[in-house]
């Protein structure tokens, strides 16, 4: 069996989780190389991953390290300039989500997607590979609840992580774009089409902080679809149980919910005041799993020349999704979406 | 132990509820004339709840029954009118919800009630003495949630019984007006404030008569408050598995929802499929304890002088955010709710 | 619609709910008489209960008070001559459970019931009127579950009511004859059979004053059924969250299973530490409607004529097999259960 | 980073979910060798897993392949002789349960770890590593129980899978040892304490093949521990939902429940007839995650000489335990366990 050389860029967290994915968990990859400007990140791919090759400067990866593929999990403003420089250099992408920062960004790794049309190219919407969300698409895509008009998205970060999100609230374009792509792209996945409106109103009722920076803590937004179906996505950083995804997708026969209690494991402990769920405490607690899904996808389509499920439309019209949504809260008016569809559709 | 004598305007399937419970139920009240414009109804209260006294004409029972009390549960465009004809007739009023079909009505019955501060009124908006929404009430007024900034409200008809709503959906008023008036006053009930702008959206995709009529099958609406809390409705006529009613209350230290699954029973079945949870069916199962618990409260507060929960004003406001809502679906635009506050507020 | 005049027996904790359910919440009953050798029980039925005839003697009340029927809820060891002169008095008699404290008791009971076939006499084994065990019951009569061969049977009352239990541990006749008998009479009841063999051990780890007493603080009894089925019975005294009464029945295409979290309502908390289900307390909360249900049906018997759904010989043979499980926990043996079958059978 | 090597015997199905977790999915082993009788296994080895050195002779493996460990994945039968053959060859040994088919086996490989105290030994019990009983045992070591004191442990095959349960029925050993040796480790495991005594009955209403075969298609257990605490164990083949593995475990001060429904995954489908949640099928699909964690710690022991949870002794007096269920269940009699306790107890 071959195995396909990866590079990876970006070692923060979630790089962390892709590279030990790569070097250990998938057998028809291995982790060729490892780029960062972080040395620090670059001492734990060697020691911690094995990895011999390190690199300062990504696009001498590129150009000496024999890769077949880049995983790209950099900060997001860097992601397409990255892509792009990967594709024309031949290599197989992957990238993290967002896509890019701004939709002219976007545009930028769609072209040079386009121009590459042999190529591989992958965008980290791992939420569709998660055992329950596959399993919903699945069951919807073989008719289980009839045609999907609704989804109903909720996505809130746990309040045992808030002070980072709170030193971050001036720079993180907002509630919505930092938190709410995942949901955006659920409801364009299960409902097949792109939104074409949005009204979104915020709160801040626990860290008045957010208020302070421009930002809320909780968002709502309501989008109307091309087809005729609607979303609902709930964003948020407070979650005091843990860290709180749950989606709900509602069609003409029935509907399918995911995580309503977005349970720990498996156990229930009866005590006294009640019984208890425990919850996740995270998104790589939540995604772990996703996280090496998604990435053994990956592989399998550079590998077999499937496409995978995810595309660059998907990241450039999520974004310009999140951005409509942020304008439509930022002036309290409805904001009309006017993406053109994909080229493919 | 002095028992109140109550009149019942109106004996459809709701007002059997409400006239057997007053007949059968309630130790400290008899019921002890029904009104009714069709015949058979009056047959039915002296048959099956042994009522002597039977009345065509409501005027005539206000003035010949000897009562001290009548519950109205006739159309919705009669509703104002017994209210004040009752109350200046000197008897404590127990009427279902809407208080009235246009907010021009509710404040004829909001006069009327201030004209008599002494006698007892309640609007039957029944889901607040459900056993799990005043447990919910009861936390939340503990603390149990810190300061709540966020309700999501879910009420869908059963599938099961569409065609009844398909026929009516010409003259219903719309989705919103018949559908959300009690997600609407939960909302405001939870969040203890008033909605001050809303947008809304609809879609039908399974009955099509229901856009033929000018309405659709399902809405989504969100709400400002003034507090500047936030909530959002979702209503709908098609939902398969039965009658789903349920309501998330967000607040800075946790949540409370209700009926996430709203069960029939506490049995679960383990058969070929997986593990199945079966559902109320209609809205008199689902609520059959709360139609009690809230005529028992009626009689008290009549008996005791105390002032129920539910005021005229909460009809009014209700209704005009009802009537706003539909203004918003209608039209696609944002719309202001400019109702002034309570009076006591 | 004529009224069947009732006289109650025993005002205690479980008399009251019976005293005011026929009192108030039966249409085609009423309390008519009331009896008990506690004054004050007296004066609280004619003062909450509006009862006017009040008896300290029980004969007295059968022979003065022009009664149609007598509910019994008295101490256990009285009920059997109790039962025997209301019938022989002529009246129908609703008992308690359990019928009597021996099995030569009850058959002096079952005897009357013989000599009286025209009156109806019914046994207070509310569970099976509860609306999901009623529902289980018949699921499983219209083979939503096969044929059913298992019943695993939990009735663990909770430790905020253990000081009680520890006060009567001495005279309880043991966990298995205080707390068992409605877990058996359900085993006996979903699998239409009769136990023939019982081992049973019982723990004490939180309080040893049951210990010391002779008793046991939790206990496990196992059946085999005439038919070869089985039966598994967890009795305990000690739960944390509440009480907690769960009953799975399994049969050859499914299982049911009733309460595996006895929730006290359709209300989740979302909160630091994770999803809270507060649970029921004490058996009055959970059964409140069953123990009005099951004296509905009693009344609609003594009407209708119709056999109710318990008989004489549902409480022999319940208590039989409490002593044969009291005996094979006692002895640390397999006991047989030679009771000969029902009469009917 | 060293890896170890480690040779595989065995690859039948769950020889190849430990094949390919070695091979790929653990960083510090490397899958160095296979051994089978099949010729097939050992194309597979090569083919799928790129096993390069593959062996018909088991000990031709041990004395040629470079090994530092070997995974015994082999029939039941053989592993006790393979586990001292390893250990004598100075190889670290995983061996799947059971330690062996009878008691004197069981001490054969006893006395071979006992004579090797420097190797690594651990048996299979994956269940222990799967992250809700990881969890529960965590929980319960840090006193969120109290003292357990009664283990309820449930483990039934799917219907679907019976025609191979039949098909062994007459070779399996029983339906106890077949099935109930992984429900008794646990409750050894949670009691921290030995069985002494054992009741057990089965039945069969489904497949008459079983009955026919000497075995029964469900089974009961009930065991009495050395320190006072019970258990009980419900084991079956006929599940129609699915592979249903539930365990609670009873403490002073609260429970623990896991799985008491065995979730295929987080999504719920809400469709005509209720809510459904489906199950998994199998128990490679619900021990998934276990299958490697448990590998994973073998691994780590191996290489930190730290020793594993589950020893030699757990193999043992399961089985022990295992055989005094099925002669209690054969005999219709109590059984006293009489094992001596472990040689570190």
């Amino acid at each position: 069996m071959k195995k396909i050389r990866v590079g990876i860029a970006g070692l923060g967290r979630l790089g962390k989780v892709h590279a030990a994915n790569l070097a250990y968990k998938i057998p028809n990859a291995e982790l060729a190389a490892a780029c960062s400007i972080v040395p620090a990140e670059l001492d734990y791919a060697k020691s911690a991953l094995g990895v011999t090759e390190t690199y300062a400067d990504y696009r001498e990866m590129l150009a000496k390290a024999g890769l077949d593929a880049v995983a790209i999990v950099t900060t997001s403003s860097e992601h397409c300039w990255q892509i792009e420089a990967a594709l024309d250099a031949g290599k197989h992408v992957f990238s993290e989500k967002p896509l890019g920062v701004d939709v002219a960004q976007c545009r930028q790794a769609e072209a040079a997607v386009e121009h590459h049309p042999d190529l591989t190219f992958m965008l980290g919407f791992m939420r569709r590979y998660d055992k329950s969300y596959a399993y919903a698409k699945e069951k919807i895509d073989a008719g289980a609840i009839g045609t999907p008009y609704l989804v109903k998205a909720t996505g809130v970060d746990p309040e045992a992580l808030v002070e980072g999100a709170i030193r971050f609230a001036k720079t993180s374009g907002g509630i919505f774009l930092d938190m709410a792509i995942h949901d955006i792209d659920l409801c364009r996945w299960f409902l097949g089409s792109e939104a074409t409106e949005v009204y979104a109103i915020g709160a801040t009722f626990k860290h008045p902080e957010f208020k302070e920076a421009g930002d809320d803590e909780t968002g709502i937004a309501v989008y109307k679809f091309a087809n005729g179906a609607m979303g609902m996505v709930h964003v948020g950083r407070t979650a005091p149980h843990g860290y709180h995804v749950e989606t709900e997708i509602i069609g003409t026969e029935g509907s399918i919910r995911i995580s309503a209690i977005p349970e720990k494991n498996q156990a229930q402990l009866y005590v006294t005041g009640g019984v208890v769920t425990e919850c996740v405490g995270s998104f790589p607690e939540r995604f772990q799993d996703a996280y090496l899904t998604e990435m053994e996808e990956f592989v399998n389509c550079v590998i077999t020349g499937r496409k995978p499920g995810v595309s660059v439309y998907d990241g450039t019209n999520s974004t310009a999704v999140g951005y409509a949504t942020t304008e439509a809260w930022k002036t309290g008016k409805i904001v009309k979406i006017s993406r053109a569809p994909f080229p493919e559709a």
